[in-house]
């Protein structure tokens, strides 16, 4: 993987992607205490940056493929299913019986074939393969594939640019991260476009295996892929693509509790006016509430704002 | 006013202002039945796009200006409450007892002296001119002034702008409409910049002063200025100088009810995960379910987003 693959990505997105706004506000600086800028992939098309690398992955996909196939909480599933939908392609997506409701039906709204399992007594990868190769699908992983790594590191380009235009080339870069895919592709793009930026994944208490993995220097499982309300970044253990990339680029990470992911929620909701899911508020939840020792300038990453509405308003009570 | 106003408006903003992104979705294009946008100046700084003519406004002043007072419900307030802190003016804003708390507390939080009055039985003009004399403030009005009008206006150039990049060049612009700045503004800029672009003001039902003013040729007055939720957009009549600027240049105006600003406000949150007040949905909602007799494509414009989270939670409950 290198910066190349990253901007064939981006050519290839180009006209499609939405170039998404770096958002700030001065009461989410006074809470920090220093300067917090949101890039705001919440409000990229299918309502994650997964859109990236759907698209990225399938615009390069061979003229012959006859359909394509993903496992996803529901991020991923749309990126895919928005992607097959423009290119043609059928597209089944296997996602957890515990999905969001939002993101199960907005799947199928981009005219996949979603099939359900259990996060806690099914494999979904030998699900995955197995439908993969009774129905001769090309399976697209969510992020040991190149091509999802290189779309999803067009949005480290949009950093390094938006950064460069705010007058910021030194800062920490939190990223939401679940398998690494997400944190791989804009740690390249700005070691690239902006290499004084420090790149730090964030994760749920308790589901911080790429954390744990780099600290051991090896991939180390989670205990659990359930009980978190971030369901849109819990995955078993890092992948074997993104693990090497991380080892490389990544600063010490930080983990964040399902409660200040709630409050962060709300925070966004008044200050910012956008709507997070509560994945998708870790990293800006970690530049609020857990910024001991990180710079003056912190740009955190939205993943996602795919939530349910009980879920929200639960984040909102959260409000004095 | 002219255009020259607006593009002075446009060079004292740069470097400030938040080019808004114009968002769009499948699902609200299929609810829509045609090609829906919406220019999301909910997330401009201060959550509206009062941000744009306050700052317009105050760094047009004259340098011996003692300080500044406005009256609004809060998104003129934030705007000039801002502009003057940065200027290092005193602002004292005059608010209705019945604004939203979010919109007095945010006030107060850019450091203006937040005075209130009843909606009902006092007159908001009249106690702005006595505190206005006696300390001598410059009244900033939230309409009737060029300056606030050319800065509403820049909002309009990016339209344009953003329009021609996504290949538009003809498209009805929906606005929500108060006393009728941002609606003359958008309009004054477009007649030079996307003269194929038809701009229509959107109020509240029962609430149609701009509406009815223009099929009469002359100034009506709304008979209360209470009652409805889209506090924002509720003023006594047009402005005086922002009438001959609507009667010119505006097509036929669309009154939507409250109970579909608040389905409205449901469906951003569901498909661009942007959060709208009641009267900044005003637009995508006619856009969405009272388009009759426009044409393919709708650019809505979101006026603001600040609402406090109990009207949001009851918007939510609209979802099925």
């Amino acid at each position: 993987m290198n910066i190349d693959e990253i901007r064939a990505a981006d050519k290839r997105l180009e006209g499609h992607v939405r170039r998404t706004p770096l958002l700030n506000s001065p009461a989410l600086d006074k809470i920090a205490g220093k300067r917090v800028f949101l890039k705001a992939e919440n409000l990229q098309h299918t309502g994650s940056f997964k859109f990236r690398g759907g698209w990225a992955a399938i615009s390069a996909l061979p003229k012959d493929t006859k359909g394509v196939l993903a496992y996803s909480s529901g991020n991923h599933a749309q990126g895919v299913a928005n992607a097959a939908q423009h290119f043609g392609l059928p597209a089944v997506i296997i996602m957890p019986s515990d999905a969001p409701l939002t993101k199960i039906n907005n799947t199928k709204a981009l005219g996949a074939e979603v099939i359900v399992y259990s996060r806690e007594s099914e494999d979904r990868d030998q699900i995955g393969a197995q439908i993969a190769a009774q129905r001769k699908l090309t399976l697209i992983k969510p992020f040991d594939n190149a091509d999802v790594i290189a779309g999803q590191g067009t949005c480290g380009l949009e950093i390094a640019a938006q950064a460069k235009e705010a007058g910021i080339d030194e800062a920490d870069v939190l990223v939401c991260c679940g398998g690494g895919g997400f944190v791989s592709g804009i740690a390249l793009a700005l070691e690239a476009d902006a290499p004084k930026m420090r790149v730090r994944p964030v994760e749920p208490v308790g589901f911080d295996d790429v954390i744990r993995s780099l600290a051991a220097g090896k991939r180390l499982s989670n205990t659990s892929t359930t009980g978190s309300l971030c369901d849109a970044i819990i995955s078993p253990c890092p992948g074997e693509m993104t693990f090497p990339i991380m080892s490389r680029l990544l600063h010490s990470g930080i983990t964040v509790s399902d409660e200040t992911c709630l409050r962060t929620m709300a925070l966004a909701f008044t200050h910012l006016k956008v709507v997070l899911e509560p994945g998708g508020a870790i990293a800006l939840a970690a530049a609020l509430f857990h910024n001991k020792g990180l710079g003056d300038t912190i740009i955190a990453t939205a993943s996602g704002g795919n939530v349910d509405a009980p879920m929200f308003a639960r984040a909102l009570e959260t409000l004095d």
